[in-house]
């Protein structure tokens, strides 16, 4: 089954839109986690066992794993989640971008190593960049629009023929680099004014939009501004706000309270 | 010492403009590494000895090693030129880009965990997403601006108020990003009007070219477009070229045998 199916699928069955972003930060963990080789792990096993029925997908951050020489515990991860939680899917979050050799690389790495459901990648380098991910029919890519943080504007505001950059990335995602169906886009809650007009231009396709939380973007303006038709079409993602609810051996069951208070929110608006 | 210092020392010890790209493909090597645990170091360290006297610089792909599993390997890679070729400095070729704090984990993982001296990023999130990486004083950033690809142009092509995208960054990283002169520009040997255009922009700015070799760049149109005042400024990179000179147990010496003639190339036309 494909990613956007998957994603489908997940969102009537939970009847939730929210993603719960995997950002592990040793330094903020709960103490009777300090110093164990696989804390990374650990820590984000339980926080997917307790918020998996509050969700409808899951998105690892991969430079997290990676600072902590951690990727043995990402995959592990990774192969948790499908074995635990089939049917929520993983989003690699890892924003790539290079050229076509490279990107092959880097699909490899992300479908085939880490055997994640849809990947997060960056337009800079153009559609030749994107495509190799697209050889992987069942699996999704999540270009970057607009992202949620404030230099985002340096580019993304520029003004391109009466239009800002993102909107144009909005329209070649949609209008041109769609052709096989597995794109979604990248649109920060912290701006709902661009998620509405992402929106107007890409019809159905999913959008991950990351800002909730911990970077104060409005749910009820990011609701609705980014569903579809039918009350869906969007993965909320709120990582810091859910992973460090509380910082002692209850951890866990604090992230399950977030996520379920998080899902009911956004559904308060759909 | 800064990145652009050890660069700029050696430019002028090795007289080389030659960056050496590692980016390994296991199934293009020698039928004698086939199979080893440690091949894609074994190979890597064989190139990068054979060519490090024709060499000012080096250019691990990040991706070519997450594929296959092999961080450890280039932990061990980046630590062998650091030990055995003092003076060359290392890029790691990531090309990140992600929100600030996110960022701070891509910044670690390059240089606390690999210790590069410099890595490639993406420009699309804006200042805020390179200003981490900055906080490492003697580490230097090169930033994407032209890529040597056919679909960069998708993007970095688009008309900004009269002038294309690329330019844009490049007059954006020149005047406003590298207020601690620690920036570097990518930009490919495949568009050597380019190149001119952003060495006019950016100063004595050191610019990374990829794209000659397997690409196929012209060396002098890059050279003459890309030198600055005194015949430097420019890691010329070549990579499979080097790489797959020769597929037999010869690869080392026939990867110096294309160092070589490269280096003396690009020093015709200086």
């Amino acid at each position: 089954m494909s990613f956007i199916a998957t994603l489908e699928r997940a969102w009537q069955r939970t009847q939730s839109l929210l993603c719960v972003g995997l950002d592990p930060e040793p330094s903020r963990f709960p103490p009777h986690l300090t110093g164990r080789a696989d804390a990374i792990f650990t820590f984000c096993r339980d926080i997917v066992d307790a918020t998996a029925p509050y969700a409808s997908a899951f998105k690892p951050q991969i430079a997290y794993f990676a600072a902590h020489r951690a990727e043995e515990q990402l995959e592990a991860l990774i192969a948790h989640i499908h074995a635990r939680h089939p049917g929520l899917p993983v989003v690699l979050d890892a924003k790539r971008g290079d050229i076509g050799s490279t990107a092959q690389q880097y699909a490899r790495e992300a479908f085939e190593r880490y055997c994640a459901d849809a990947v997060t990648v960056n337009p800079y380098l153009g559609f030749d960049s994107i495509e190799p991910y697209l050889a992987y029919r069942d699996k999704g890519v999540i270009v970057l629009c607009r992202t949620s943080n404030q230099g985002g504007s340096d580019l993304q505001f520029l003004d391109i023929g009466g239009q800002p950059l993102y909107q144009h990335v909005a329209a070649l995602a949609a209008e041109q680099w769609n052709t096989s169906g597995q794109l979604g886009l990248v649109v920060g809650a912290t701006f709902p004014k661009e998620i509405d007009a992402v929106r107007q231009r890409v019809g159905t396709m999913p959008l991950l939009i990351p800002g909730i939380g911990a970077q104060g973007g409005d749910i009820e303006a990011t609701v609705h501004a980014g569903r579809t038709a039918d009350g869906t079409g969007m993965m909320i993602n709120s990582s810091r706000a859910i992973l460090y609810a509380r910082s002692g051996e209850d951890f866990a069951s604090a992230a399950a309270d977030a996520a379920r208070a998080t899902r009911d929110a956004i559904n308060a608006y759909r």
